[in-house]
């Protein structure tokens, strides 16, 4: 038999969103009569923008015919939607962005886990904790890990960056030496954020400390307020340091459509077994060149079309749209003293549990006394314990009926 | 600075496409009233069948209202065409493969470029020469290639399978061991096939050596001989050895719409550092579900539709329009005595340059002479050198002009 990579051994097993699915299961077999509302699961639930549909539309007619018909495309994606994403989500900004540091993908879950492969076996990284289980498990799978301990339920090599309500979700700089640092804002799954200022101390930190920083800003389109940066890029000297994630997933509901990109600066370097300095963007260009061919013509056409002045109103209309349900969650919850973060500058509320409560068993009882499906906070790590996700994605409707339902609670 | 994969610096230059396009480009400049006509890339060019478009509009349209959204799919593809694809792909040609070895994906080339990440870093791989480059530099990148030795122009730790008039393009087997065989049947770029009794020389071997067979059948539905199997699976045994790749590229012109899969049977077992056995599904499985988030809902939907009876009529007319064309290069080639392969199950002509031209000297006479512009064998590899490869994806008009233009040279 061929030797397999055996780093895979490491990874535990994706037990959070399919331990919610039994549980689930169990229970509307026992009560089939139970009306249950879904708040757990991060995805978007409405119609795409009609400019999206028309430009898809228009997309397919043209690979119709042989005249107007496109076969591989550039594997950086096409430079109708690079610019539009250059002037509309950083000049727009006061960001400058060169068309070859923007790489479009099928998908931000992909960047994220592909990212990594380009940087040395031996890198240290550091994540925040809770967190996106993608910057970790893909870590493991390149063997940057170390081994599990199964009393501390974490891995030995990596640095965790605790998040709780304790420092306001805003993590301690790391204690020892690191190379990779995920950082994700506005944060799923804790919903919170950070000012200028304060991403400023995490930019100064890298440049000070030979370290990267990969900067998940998938749901930027969420933020409301001024002082939030909408990109690690509107903070000097980040250039030096970041990569940036975005996608349009959830802002222009391309969760089943499949669109996102990566912006990789020229001045970003990284150094060789020779002590010589590489340009990141080189390396990640011949990464994204070498296994990758191009985003469907199709879906990067309906992304172009969220930047048109329509466009811009339909998105700015889904994400109110979300974002209300996001205050009809957050503020209900608080009407009955909870304890909630987040929702408002993001999709997501984090809540602290109430009276201590572990994350499973109010898991378990806004399940059997609420039928709701929330998301236990134990299972974006640790330092989630004792917390709780809800989303913003369901319809009006059912949003106002779980947060009704929730009030009645005794809690 | 952060460190780099070191690996990567052992690549070398993607020098074959960009120096075509640079002599084509000082030609144009040179010769502004020249027509040139390329039969070099291996792209497709005509419009996509009309059951896909019909079959995208619609999925378009079921986006775009809430009622009928779908956000995330299942990363491993939605069961519609998963089932479509066993039906019509295995079962009519007597294969059973299950539902759960069936990876979608938005490309053979990802999928190509990733398998390897599941396997051991020390594994040994060895591939056909002249070769689909994706194999080589995939390995290299993950540190499995040893040094590149510029005078032989081979990397030290990988073992080529030459494939040349003088063995009929049929490899002989490796002459030590190896761990991982990448096969690709129809052959990019020579278009020559094995019959099923030669392939079985290869599963049987593998099951013999503990060795896996990466089976590339992305051109497959070009095959057009009986004794030619479509799929590796309908060797014995090969589903103990063999995971295969599959793509809607060429078949629907899918290069611009992105869609492949692949099949990892639940027979194939890996080696653990420990001397246990491991499921390769399961391997496969986790990188798929944590580095992918499934094809659009859109591209599958297109995909699904060519099954239908129009569907498969319409993709039979597609290859028999394109085989046509390979009929006519490999006739009109043959008809001024050029030595020339393929063409016969795949869209790909192969021809010895006359002679005992270099590669790139014959291009450049093709270029200057007849305004045609082909693919230098030597690029894929060094037993390539005095071949040179015509592709069958033009239109008719340009086919046959192109072969015209051909048969006037003095060769």
């Amino acid at each position: 038999m061929t030797a397999i990579n055996h780093n895979y051994l490491e990874l535990q097993g994706s037990y959070l969103f399919s331990e919610i699915a039994k549980r689930r299961t169990k229970f509307t077999q026992e009560n089939p009569n139970a009306e249950i509302i879904s708040l757990g699961i991060g995805d978007v639930t409405r119609g795409l923008p009609e400019v999206v549909v028309k430009a898809m539309h228009e997309a397919v007619d043209e690979l119709a015919q042989p005249g107007s018909f496109r076969g591989y495309g550039p594997e950086q994606g096409y430079d109708f939607l690079i610019q539009a994403i250059i002037e509309n989500d950083y000049k727009a900004r006061g960001v400058d962005i060169a068309s070859n540091e923007v790489f479009l993908s099928d998908g931000s879950k992909c960047d994220v886990g592909n990212i990594q492969e380009i940087f040395s076996q031996d890198s240290i990284i550091a994540v925040q904790d809770p967190v996106y289980p993608v910057y970790v498990d893909t870590n493991v799978m390149a063997g940057r890990s170390g081994k599990y301990n199964a009393e501390t339920k974490r891995y030995e090599n990596i640095v965790y960056l605790e998040c709780t309500a304790e420092n306001n979700f805003k993590p301690s700089l790391p204690d020892r030496k690191v190379d990779l640092i995920y950082l994700c804002y506005p944060n799923n799954p804790t919903g919170m954020t950070l000012t200028k200022d304060e991403l400023k101390v995490w930019v100064d930190y890298a440049r000070e400390n030979n370290c990267l920083i990969l900067f998940d800003s998938a749901y930027e389109a969420f933020i409301q307020e001024e002082d939030v940066p909408h990109s690690i890029y509107e903070v000097e000297g980040a250039r030096e340091v970041a990569i940036e994630f975005r996608s349009f997933s959830k802002t222009a509901g391309f969760t089943g459509v499949r669109c996102a990109y990566t912006v990789v600066p020229r001045e970003l370097k990284g150094l060789d077994a020779n002590g010589s300095s590489v340009l990141i963007n080189d390396l990640w260009n011949r990464r994204h060149t070498t296994k990758f061919n191009g985003v469907s013509y199709v879906t990067q056409r309906g992304a172009a079309a969220i930047y048109s002045p329509e466009g811009k109103e339909q998105i700015a209309s889904l994400v109110e749209y979300y974002m209300t349900n996001a205050a009809i969650i957050r503020d209900g919850l608080a009407s009955i003293g909870l304890e909630v973060f987040g929702g408002v500058n993001a999709p997501y509320i984090w809540l602290k549990t109430p009276q201590g409560m572990d994350s499973w068993s109010f898991f378990d009882k806004l399940l059997s006394e609420a039928n709701i499906v929330g998301t236990p906070g134990v299972g974006f790590g640790q330092s989630g314990q004792g917390y709780f996700r809800l989303t913003a994605f369901g319809s009006r409707e059912n949003t106002e009926k779980a947060v009704e339902r929730i009030r009645k609670l005794s809690l």
